[in-house]
């Protein structure tokens, strides 16, 4: 693998964005796995040759990279097969911490959840007695949303209005001011719903190149969208020694940089962090929403972690309570709020669940960004089934309560164990820093490398940080994204890990880890 | 609405294409609905300017436009809302019969698929004895082929693997030929998967638009898609007069005309027709694929309805098969079969799962296709459950296949009945002809309006076949989308209409058709 360059942001905005590139002997890692059982139409093709190469497709889709299904994950499923054929490796299973999936962890469904899918999906069940009242009441409530009372039927395009509806009133309950239903827009997934809305924001102004300011680091969906959709990324650095808080005077640099060569759109904030685990004060958003009215930004605010919060000096605070908190002209800025069902207690990944808030967009493009989304017809009715039940969720007084109260608090309660226990044990090890996890699911610690592993990793033509991370996963199993992936003030190595693995096993997996890394240090000192 | 312009297929290549353009009375019908109730934040707006207006947002999206989503639709919708305040009109419900939605017009889903999701949501149901033995054989293999055993946790993104190995059985079973479970990518239904390999062809070759190839009249995924990805719409007009087949002379036409201008890079072919319900010959494609090869073009074929076949002088041919049985160098051909399980039999629109064979890629193209969707992680996993029991149905012995082939073919035959039925009558109205439905799920008739209505249509600033749409709506509450939506030669009017409503509600609804067309006349006469 070549070496992963970082760009730094200032290099970013007006290149065909990529936060790093990958080449050679990544290619060929992800071509042998890709490819190896197409060896046989490959050569067939010899005599006649395909219409598409590498030289006319899509420029945006080359450059494009999403580091948690990247290369080394590619690897790590590599290693799996590899196991289940029984090559001999000094571990018996690869553990992903690469990314944020939580029931492949181990992690147990909500019970009602899956009771309403049941429901919804086999309508035949609701004469079932062993199905609790509350379960079968949403489930004859969401039938009722659909055309012919099948899930069967396409959606409106936002999503079935009683569901947007739930949304909304979860919205009120949770920052205790109103909410509009019509301003609720359901997608396949929380990533689906934030493509949709960048998409509106391609637009050159006065010839320049539209661009988005995001975090560095950041959640790679954004650096392959803005790629895809040849986009300028504009990277601002979270402040690592302020616990990855924001720092106006950084934002101001960046925009200031980028202006010189695009026209800057919008800011993106996640919050709580992917990579970084920081959850925002409230001061510090209002010095955001402060600078994105100065600048006349759009604001998309990526809240998707707003129930895993574990620092108990630490407090979830959403952009449009904070904003609607400060007044006018705040209180009128357009702002884009995401959340989905794949995170927080649930985790129903593949079920595929999100929506957006969007707030104040001018009607003509808001009828715009509507129309845009109706090609697709409309997300899933059971990933839209799954958010209702989470917007919806059992009452005190309601048969299931009791035991969705005790599943969802089981699971903050050992994220918030597992998340202490990764950062401590990282701060424990030599030449690691690592702040508090205060919420999401991620560490995202520093390592400082001995020189000679650096000159080991540019003999391999790879990134310090990946041929580390290749290395631990090739002695250890363990699986995680090298920091290059989401960005990184240059000269300085990271990586993320999930605090995802179940506690035993996490256990397990820390001590693996910090076993090779002292052997890593012996290694290469 | 001001006129609905078709543009000829030789203007809209290098043109920001758009099949129809709907303007002012239109948009001011699309503001009404979608912000009725946002009317307070946009007075509050006043003081604070958003940043994003109509002029300075993606000039793709303002473009595209989706028919079968569209302002009729949007009105039928408001009308709808209307009969349910107790408005009085001179019916008492809406007619959908504007969209391929089955379950919404009554259709019964096939009771396997249904059981087997309930078993993957909630597998505590694997120990209930009323599910039989098959359906839970199929759940738990399922489950097995799920990270963690949930259909929570993400899956790769093509697809689980057991899923797309079930799909490449299918298309072996259905062809006779070997398939590559390598070469299937599931998608959040085919439109998904369309839209995954035009993305692949946004490419400008010397300077000039990348082109794609589409039939007018077409389904408007592929306008709209088209219009998003800033590529030209070549169109190849169908023959009308020839049952709705594909004339080489026309395909030569049109690619010459287009050439002038921009680089075509591929054909779709949507065989059974939508909106137009013909089914093409081997012949008809043999002549297809040897333009294609000639021309060197990527070979798009949405076969989506291949269960839907009616006429019995009418087969279903792959592509696939039919280049195979051409030998060399036509079986070396690039080639994406789309498939979903939103229509045939099964009729699960709102479930949303799809698929693309996708053959003879170049592997470093193939390589980059597939990264491409790695940003969007997976389709949802309870679509990818539903699809695996399409392609992997009860076989005979097995405890479901009585009810599972009862179901089915229930369903096929009412659709056969009903696909004659609508188009006798249509052929039975003055002024109308109609071709055959021999597959699909629509019927495409042209009919001839008077000069009187021309010129009502003309004061109204509406398309002829809009207004007449329109006027039909108003007067007996039947959605269909005019031809104008899907494209059709100049001077000619169409309609598109479902075969959909079940077979005593579509004859009521062809009686008011009849009876509201001879008023029509009588009224412009």
């Amino acid at each position: 693998m070549s070496t992963s360059r970082l760009l730094s942001p200032l290099h970013l905005c007006g290149k065909s964005a990529s936060l790093h590139r990958h080449k050679s002997a990544v290619s060929v890692s992800v071509r042998s796995l890709l490819c190896s059982e197409n060896q046989k139409s490959h050569r067939m093709m010899a005599s006649y040759q395909p219409s598409l190469s590498i030289d006319n497709i899509n420029p945006n889709v080359k450059v494009m990279e999403y580091a948690v299904r990247g290369p080394l994950v590619i690897r790590a499923g590599e290693i799996e097969k590899e196991l289940e054929k029984g090559v001999k490796k000094p571990f018996k299973e690869v553990i992903k911490a690469n990314i944020g999936d939580c029931h492949a962890m181990g992690q147990q469904p909500i019970t009602i959840i899956r009771q309403v899918l049941a429901l919804v999906s086999y309508p035949k069940l609701l004469d079932d007695p062993r199905f609790p009242e509350d379960a079968k009441e949403r489930a004859r409530t969401l039938l009722k949303g659909c055309r012919g009372g099948s899930m069967g039927s396409y959606t409106d395009s936002p999503g079935i209005e009683v569901i947007r509806r739930h949304v909304a009133e979860y919205i009120e309950r949770r920052d205790g001011i109103p909410a509009d239903w019509q301003n609720i827009v359901i997608g396949g997934g929380a990533s689906d719903a934030i493509k949709n809305v960048l998409k509106i924001l391609i637009c050159p102004i006065d010839g320049k190149k539209p661009g988005v300011m995001i975090p560095i680091p950041q959640y790679p969906l954004y650096s392959a969208t803005l790629a895809e959709f040849n986009m300028a990324q504009i990277g601002y650095y979270l402040d690592e020694a302020n616990n990855w808080g924001l720092s106006v005077d950084e934002l101001q640099r960046s925009i200031t940089e980028a202006r010189k060569t695009c026209a800057v759109r919008a800011i993106v904030v996640i919050n709580p962090g992917n990579p970084t685990g920081q959850v925002l004060t409230k001061q510090n958003i209002q010095e955001i929403v402060k600078f994105a009215h100065k600048e006349k930004l759009f604001i998309l605010a990526d809240e998707v972690y707003q129930h895993n919060i574990y620092d108990p000096n630490s407090e979830f605070h959403s952009f449009k309570k904070v904003m609607h908190e400060m007044g006018e002209p705040y209180s009128q800025m357009e702002l884009a709020s995401f959340m989905s069902a794949s995170k927080g207690y649930m985790g129903e990944c593949g079920l595929r669940g999100g929506y957006a808030e969007v707030l104040n967009m001018h009607p003509d493009v808001r009828a715009q960004y509507l129309k845009a989304i109706t090609a697709m017809l409309c997300s899933t009715t059971l990933g839209q089934a799954c958010l209702d039940v989470i917007m919806n969720p059992p009452q005190e007084g309601e048969p299931s309560y009791e035991l969705y109260l005790k599943e969802k608090t089981s699971v903050l309660e050992s994220l918030k164990v597992r998340a202490k226990m990764v950062a401590d044990t990282f701060n424990s090890m030599e030449g690691f820093s690592c702040n508090t996890v205060q919420g999401a699911m991620y560490a995202f610690p520093q390592f400082k490398l001995p020189p000679k592993a650096i000159e080991a990793a540019k003999a391999k033509n790879q990134a310090p940080d990946a041929f580390y991370a290749f290395e631990l996963l090739e002695s250890t199993g363990i699986c995680v994204v090298p920091g290059s992936g989401f960005g990184q003030r240059p000269g300085t190595h990271h990586f993320r890990t999930t605090i995802l693995p179940q506690t035993d096993k996490l256990k397990d997996m820390l001590d693996k880890f910090a076993e090779f890394h002292a052997q890593f240090l012996k290694k290469y000192s």
